[in-house]
């Protein structure tokens, strides 16, 4: 049998595993493909810095080794450039890709679709979103004949890690993300985990297979955890609440009228939840789907060997399709949802104040509620010395309501301080 | 385009939800598929007590309309008879088979597999295990790439609501079961789900494509949930934990000399363990591999909705690949382990004595452990009016050398009484 051949772009923590891991169950895959497997060669910026994979294998020249006789490419560099130039050129040439490249998808996702349509070539990355935890493929796949409704989850290690110090450690954001750098949970340049840019690209990649709508990372309403206060904590804490970042797939509106809202920002979550015990670097994902109901899916969502087994069970999937013919899945973009901007979307608030502590206050606050025609939920007065705190949970009411709400409610003489705003999720409203 | 001709073999609670949901998202089906689906026919035995779907579909003679012109069997009857014959023709004549039927596929899927390749028809069976939560699928596919060594699971909802009702109530198992059957969670015989038969056949199938390896329902250990009793559920809880039905499927062995475990038992489980929450009728699955880490899914295990999105799932990828062009993936068999039998796994106990309340009681206990070489993790010992009670959790050890000890010590004077006996899962020893 003629062996695959694999081209590796990239040899970091993830790329150095997939290498180590094709050498060290060469022989199982083969028997799993049937055919060998064989690595032609390994892209990097700098061969010379590379002694943990074998020398003749290394080159700087990725687009030469792309153009050579491979089968499949596998990409693990990341970024837009020039991994995009590179797997377009890869697929045009019905090479098959399998990429763990989330930005790439979530901007260019259709462009390397459309290529790989062309020549007949497969596009898998199960390694884009939520590490090794199968997700791509239950939904493109399993959940194939099944109406999805909503994907919700924590697909963001980095900023797992630190709001669960700050809801243990009581520190402040700027102070835990430095610790979290030091510990190496957090990256020298970490915009894009705190800022939600990675777990904005997942969610549009989620979006898009689960609603089988073409949604970018443009669409993605986000907003990142450097907000975050001790106050935001110690408040959802009272609550019996944690603060999670959440990337959040939904599909609203009526149907015949339907609209997809794809968002990512921190919102309280009930302890109860099972989210909300999801720790450290784990991600997990909730997906609700007409017929199989609530699934979870629960693992380790970044790292070198969770990432590369991802990796390496597309590959083998690929390699299988060059072997005994056929194809995976293409682009399913048919319904072509519109998206529904965030001011429009149902989302709940909690709202907590600092006010005066006289009559009235509760009645003028609750009018400016009344005004956006925001319904309350729950309401808790508490004196103090001085002043007192007013906390309101809404019901679910539209984001741009509640927005007017709370800018008209910072506007009132009786309100002293804004101490905390912030979605709540994952319960009934 | 040409339709995919779909025959649907059975018309139960599963049955008529595939034929509702094909009709209800024919469109969308046809839109992912790429080729409209259209059922040709429902076999079942008496077609004039079924009301609730198209009566020009339906039909008594399952060999005839298997024997039509259809591209795709889906197969929700249950049972060996005449479901094996119906889909070995199927298959034999290049048909596709979808089938939820887990006790043929435990006992006859080799045949099956066979039969499916000499013509280059799929098989495929995600419904046949934990319902619509994506499992068949991961772990053929997901984790093709990485090394499995352990997947422990509950994946029957009737034992597991038994067994959450006897630690809530404190009632006995004869009366708890009279109840469930009465409520309907358990059916008129329940055979299947109490004595393990249902769990032990998942089990099979969930290590046959774990390991790479042919496991049949005869090759399971298999303890039901009668013999667990009030005694077992309150020992239980005195330890932090609870007792749930588990299947487990395990590496065992050093590299070279692997062979498999799979094995259904009652087992206490630490209650801080996430399988201890699953309640009711969910399932939920722990998958362990050396490179992805550990792995959850979780979801609704049973029911019609649940089971038909698993059945429609694999539909939309047979239908593709008939579109397309290309299989599915072929049974993988290679690795061949043998199966290790329960004396030779390492397991752990937790035992609770009634024992003589006086000195030398624990030695000669003691005494009995050591000499069958089983070490001892945890003890308790309580002084009561005229005897005492005594705890005692084991470190690993082979589960015969387990066995052996409980006889032994069931022989000594000084123990009144064998409270409860139970393997303890979920840490480490």
């Amino acid at each position: 049998m003629n062996p695959i051949k694999v081209a590796l772009l990239g040899c970091g923590t993830v790329g150095s595993e997939i290498a180590r891991l094709l050498d060290h169950h060469g022989e199982d895959l083969a028997a799993r493909i049937g055919a060998p497997v064989e690595l032609t060669g390994i892209a990097v910026r700098r061969p010379d810095r590379h002694r943990e994979v074998r020398a003749d294998l290394l080159t700087a020249d990725a687009a030469g080794l792309v153009a050579s006789d491979v089968d499949i490419v596998v990409e693990v560099i990341g970024g837009i450039e020039p991994a995009r130039t590179l797997l377009l050129d890869s697929l045009r040439a019905n090479k098959s890709v399998v990429t763990a490249n989330k930005a790439l998808l979530a901007e260019h996702g259709a462009d390397l679709y459309a290529a790989a349509d062309a020549s007949g070539a497969d596009l898998y990355f199960e390694a884009a979103v939520a590490g090794a935890i199968p997700l791509v493929r239950p939904l493109r796949e399993s959940l194939a004949g099944d109406r999805i409704t909503r994907v919700m989850g924590i697909v963001n290690g980095t900023t797992n890690y630190i709001l669960s110090e700050m809801d243990s450690t009581g520190a402040g954001y700027a102070e835990t993300l430095e610790e979290a750098s030091r510990l190496g949970y957090a990256e020298a340049d970490p915009t894009a985990d705190v800022d939600g840019y990675d777990a904005a690209s997942k969610a549009a990649i989620l979006a898009s297979i689960a609603f089988h709508t073409r949604v970018t990372a443009s669409d993605v309403h986000r907003e990142g955890i450097s907000s975050v206060t001790p106050s935001d904590i110690a408040a959802a804490r009272a609550l019996g609440c944690t603060i999670k970042l959440l990337a959040i797939c939904e599909r609203v509106g009526e149907p015949g009228e339907e609209h997809v809202s794809v968002r990512v920002h921190p919102a309280m979550l009930s302890k109860s939840h099972p989210l909300a015990s999801v720790g450290g670097a784990f991600n997990a994902v909730f997906v609700q789907a007409d017929a199989a109901g609530q699934l979870m899916f629960y693992g380790q969502g970044a790292g070198g060997a969770p990432t590369a087994s991802a990796v390496l069970g597309d590959l083998v999937a690929v390699a299988r399709n060059r072997v005994a013919g056929g194809r995976g899945p293409r682009e399913s973009a048919y319904a072509a949802l519109p998206v529904r901007p965030i001011g429009k979307v149902s989302t709940r608030y909690h709202i907590s104040l600092d006010v005066a502590d006289r009559a009235g206050v509760l009645a003028s606050v609750a009018e400016v509620f009344a005004k956006h025609d925001v319904s309350i939920a729950a309401v808790r007065q508490e004196g103090r010395v001085g002043d007192a705190s007013l906390v309101i949970v809404t019901h679910a009411a539209p984001d741009h309501a509640l927005q007017s709400t709370v800018d008209d409610v910072r506007q009132l003489a009786v309100v002293h301080d804004v101490v905390s705003v912030m979605r709540v999720e994952g319960e009934q409203s």
